[in-house]
């Protein structure tokens, strides 16, 4: 018998079904209607609970900033962060069910934006609600619920500038990651960091005849490759000078919390399908990828690509190159690390050009914060268990831009689950961690108040 | 005033003209009436000269075979090799004539094919007309005159292999190469071989997200590289084992010969566009390019390669890597090696695949025979120089093949000029080298009797 979700809560349910039948996509233009229907939406919703709601402009899709202001003039505000958007749901043909008609197969409820986001963001209103109609909610809050999360919340940084005086708060509650198990709970404390560039190599106008000219001319393929290959030494370990001057010292006990971490060698090999992990040595899975910062290249393209053969010498080169960072590595400083050290590099003869994409820094919240002890006590209860402490290995934009710019910390919980087909088809919610999400949202919002 | 061609070779041009006009795209199956016409008519021309001609299948285009033969039995047999395929003529908008509606412009001719291989070819065959209708060609001829040359010359082996009979020769001749102007010819004795591999990396059963295991799992981009990196050292020198081993020594003569070969890296950087000429240090520009073997990455590709960024650990990352081969290397033993050698440098977790394109021998041919001892004499007869020799870094299938299967030499007397624009828009035939190509082969077959 699958579970069945609260009677209490099934009019949240309902309305969160009829949320997610929008196909608020971002990534395509032609969804433009559904994406300012769905941030119409839930405007409308949050202003049945009482709130006051303005869609402002981004430089990409626009943002829902939503208030409900307490009677008591000493009530703390608190912000809760979500986004509307959702991704293109293709493969269509591998869906079993249609991503934008929701439905309630043996306890989930299978729809696209499911758990990423609507449905996570969804246990925060339904908590709300009961709180609202126990006359229980003695805070101030503020959602903001962008709609280029998708998209690497583009705009968002920007946004959070102009409206900094609506949106200043305490902390920030995000629920927009997952738990181990629906007995198991995470709360995260820090996020890695992101480089990304874009390096072309040039070393003549054109491709040319490798018969003619092999032997006495550079190649750009080789050279790329070359200097790829520079980046790490034999073992791994990154070579751009001082790289790791400023990565942050575990303390023993992070060590050993992370070292304790459950996910195990096994793990790795089943979510990839790689034949053996490999990394730094002495260190713990958790450690390696929340904990230390790497590069990988992330794409690769030079000269003929197609079938059968073409002998030509490549004359350009590209490669898409990034760094997760960790604190307290400054990024700035990465980047010119970065580009100085790959110009330094070239061979004679070799053009290197060197494109920023992306440059934020890592995250790491103060987790014996009230807030955070409020967030572990709460899930504690709910689940049964005391959460795991995490240090993602990953990036989300807004945390970095509130600490930047409002400076404060987000509490990251999460009530999705490891097999939710995040970013795939047959995305999923679990109702029971629908339910457990707002349980525990309501007891965490009544005891920080 | 540009240059006239004498009125005798006036209806040479004519029908070259005629023959320039048929599209006989080999690359484009829509082009298979245009093939089939430009075979009818060459098969045409030479059987209202005295030629008995047929068109024989192979794997790919269709070849002609034309034989002439002599009315004394003694007389000597003698191959000529030529190819009735051009290039596709994109991007057509560069073209400053239509390249299938032949135009002569201030004594050059403009069309696609011009100088490979019809027009260059048409030399032999005007040639002969003249030498047959003075009663003055005491020689059996036999034309090969394939229509897949610029398909690599697929099905070519199997063919000579099929008409060996038919083909049997004391030499070959070709015009499908270049003199290095007007007043300077050159021949070729030797052409370097070919080694053709796909080489695949992969690590993992689909791509990865970069911050959940950026740290614990291999990056085929990263691995490819690194494969490629320890191909060569940092000096440039292949490092496959044994690679280096049967290379021909070259004598004081030949050394000298090619340092005085007359292209230099002024010559080289105005061609190809690089900044700098680098290569074996203590090697001229010619050994490099002639003598020595070399190895290239032709192309490059893995992971994300659109705009943006896209956060990904490529679970697969492929290379084309070729090899120039040089006499006496063998291209059997350079493939084992290679492939043994990079399945020997792959690192734990990394599946590496090759898979061999191409694999085709060097070839040197005996300068000091009579047939290269004419070609030079001739040579030197019409253009006032001896011509200057050259050790080709290219590889021409059909040479090898007759030298494997025939057992015969090549003689390569070039009748293109440098900027004839070969494979580009505006390819042109210079004719006064038509004229003065007709004049050498008329000496050469009457010296070689």
């Amino acid at each position: 018998m699958s579970f069945q979700l609260s009677k209490q809560y099934q009019a949240d349910l309902e309305r969160l079904v009829e949320w997610l039948s929008i196909a608020s996509i971002s990534s395509e233009s032609k969804y433009a209607p559904e994406m300012k229907q769905a941030a119409d939406w839930i405007v409308t919703d949050l202003n049945q609970l009482g709130f006051d709601s303005q869609v402002v402009k981004t430089s990409s899709h626009p943002a829902v900033i939503s208030r409900y202001i307490s009677k008591n003039p000493k009530a703390k505000t608190v912000l809760i962060y979500g986004h509307y958007d959702v991704q293109a749901p293709e493969p269509l043909d591998e869906w079993k069910t249609k991503p934008f008609k929701p439905t309630i197969i043996k306890g989930n409820l299978y729809a696209r934006g499911a758990a990423d986001d609507k449905g996570q963001l969804y246990t925060w209103i339904a908590a709300v609600r009961q709180l609202l109609s126990q006359g229980d909610l003695d805070l101030n809050l503020t959602f903001l619920i962008e709609g280029a999360e998708e998209e690497g919340s583009q705009g968002l940084a920007e946004c959070v500038k102009t409206y900094k005086s609506e949106l200043e708060a305490e902390v920030c509650l995000i629920s927009d990651s997952h738990s181990l198990s629906l007995t198991q709970p995470v709360l995260t404390y820090g996020l890695r960091g992101l480089c990304y560039f874009d390096v072309v190599v040039e070393t003549a106008k054109q491709d040319a005849h490798s018969g003619i000219y092999g032997g006495n001319i550079a190649n750009a393929a080789n050279e790329l490759s070359w200097l790829i290959t520079k980046l790490k030494d034999d073992g791994g370990a990154v070579q751009i000078p001082q790289f790791y001057r400023d990565v942050r010292k575990l303390s023993k006990k992070e060590k050993t919390e992370l070292a304790d971490y459950p996910w195990s060698i096994e793990d790795i090999i089943l979510e990839t399908g790689v034949a053996e992990v490999v990394g730094e040595s002495n260190r713990s899975l958790a450690e390696r990828a929340g904990a230390r910062p790497t590069l990988d290249v992330n794409g690769l393209w030079s000269g003929y690509t197609g079938e059968g053969t073409k002998t030509i010498i490549p004359a350009k080169a590209s490669a898409k190159i990034s760094m997760r960072l960790v604190p307290h590595q400054d990024p700035n400083h990465i980047e010119s690390q970065f580009k100085s050290y790959i110009q330094s590099l070239a061979r004679p003869g070799v053009k290197v050009t060197v494109k920023s994409h992306l440059s934020e820094p890592a995250v790491l919240m103060d987790r014996d914060s009230q807030y955070f002890q409020a967030a572990s006590k709460a899930m504690s209860q709910t689940f049964g268990n005391p959460p795991v402490y995490e240090l993602s290995g990953g990036s989300i934009g807004v945390v970095s831009i509130l600490q930047q710019e409002l400076g404060i910390d987000s509490v990251l919980m999460g009530y999705g689950l490891p097999d939710d087909n995040l970013h795939a088809p047959n995305e999923k919610l679990s109702l029971e961690m629908f339910e457990k999400g707002i349980e525990t949202n309501k007891v965490f919002l009544k005891s920080i108040r």
